[in-house]
């Protein structure tokens, strides 16, 4: 795949602040699999396509769920959910990329699940933390961008599900199967 | 069935702090009780047994909730969430309460669940928010007594959520489902 040529056309789709901020998770991303042993190529492309489907009506995102028999429990949550599982479809029929793992990576950059793979935490983690967010808490979670990607992928999804709560927000199942693993590998 | 009989044998069962708690989240259930129309003795009995298996030894749970086929998630999750199936199973075998209600409320009473009925909820508000509980937040979860029975459940239950988020703890399916209920109720 061209990443000219990807770059080129997911701009087309995106407003420049977005685009801009889907740059910064492609070098964040890249920069995460070189140290951590992912192709840093895959990572590239997942991240470049990662909300491809951000700015899609939520109508239409509606409909792409229900066309490709997408798990429906997401139609009661938050649409905000919605763009990554779009987004993977997207990225094969209309982009031609076939790796289940990159699609997969897209598939869950918002929700997270239970037994990621390297390269959803890489996304997931890129999406979170790249340079141009700001949040209260993004200082302490970058400074675990040297650590290991497990303890980084915890330290995400706490402080998304902790601001979730905060906010009296639902939280889907697979965010909380990714919560609870991480919780769990520390023991009682 | 007999308070005063009730009252005898759960506290031969538990510390006298312990006892006392039960003694006043009694109290308060059978007030919110009376307040929402539901059965005050259900609530007192209830409010009674609630706690009968809280100091029953960590193997001998484990072995009950074996031996009847529990739900077996729970052993994954903290052991604190195992009184409350061993204490139904208890109330049944020991004391002969064979009212399903009041048996799911003292089963469900530390982790809540989906589509709880009156005497659940009456009996899980009534645990978190007697006059003896002391913790961050207390106060405004007790200023919503007078307010109807879903409100102040949404309350508790984000207020637990919260709490166990905060500490990192895993949080058990049937309180995620709890959660999620309440949240969605405000609508998007």
């Amino acid at each position: 795949m061209d990443i000219k040529a990807l770059q080129d056309e997911v701009g087309k789709r995106l407003p420049l602040d977005r685009f801009e901020h889907v740059l910064r998770v492609a070098e964040t991303a890249k920069q995460l699999a070189e140290l951590h042993g992912e192709s840093v190529k895959d990572a590239e492309i997942a991240a470049l396509l990662h909300d491809v489907a951000k700015f899609t009506k939520k109508e239409e995102l509606r409909e792409v769920l229900l066309a490709h028999h997408c798990d429906q429990r997401l139609l009661v949550y938050h649409h905000e959910l919605w763009h990554g599982p779009v987004g993977a479809i997207v990225a094969k029929q209309e982009f031609g990329v076939t790796q289940e793992n990159i699609l997969r990576a897209i598939q869950f950059h918002t929700t997270g699940r239970a037994n990621m793979s390297r390269l959803e935490k890489v996304i997931y983690i890129a999406d979170l933390i790249e340079p141009g967010r700001k949040f209260p808490g993004i200082e302490q979670l970058r400074e675990q961008l040297s650590g290991d990607l497990d303890t980084m992928m915890k330290a995400c999804i706490h402080h998304t599900v902790q601001f979730l709560v905060s906010k009296k927000v639902a939280i889907y199942p697979d965010s909380m199967d990714c919560y609870n693993e991480y919780m769990m590998k520390e023991g009682k």
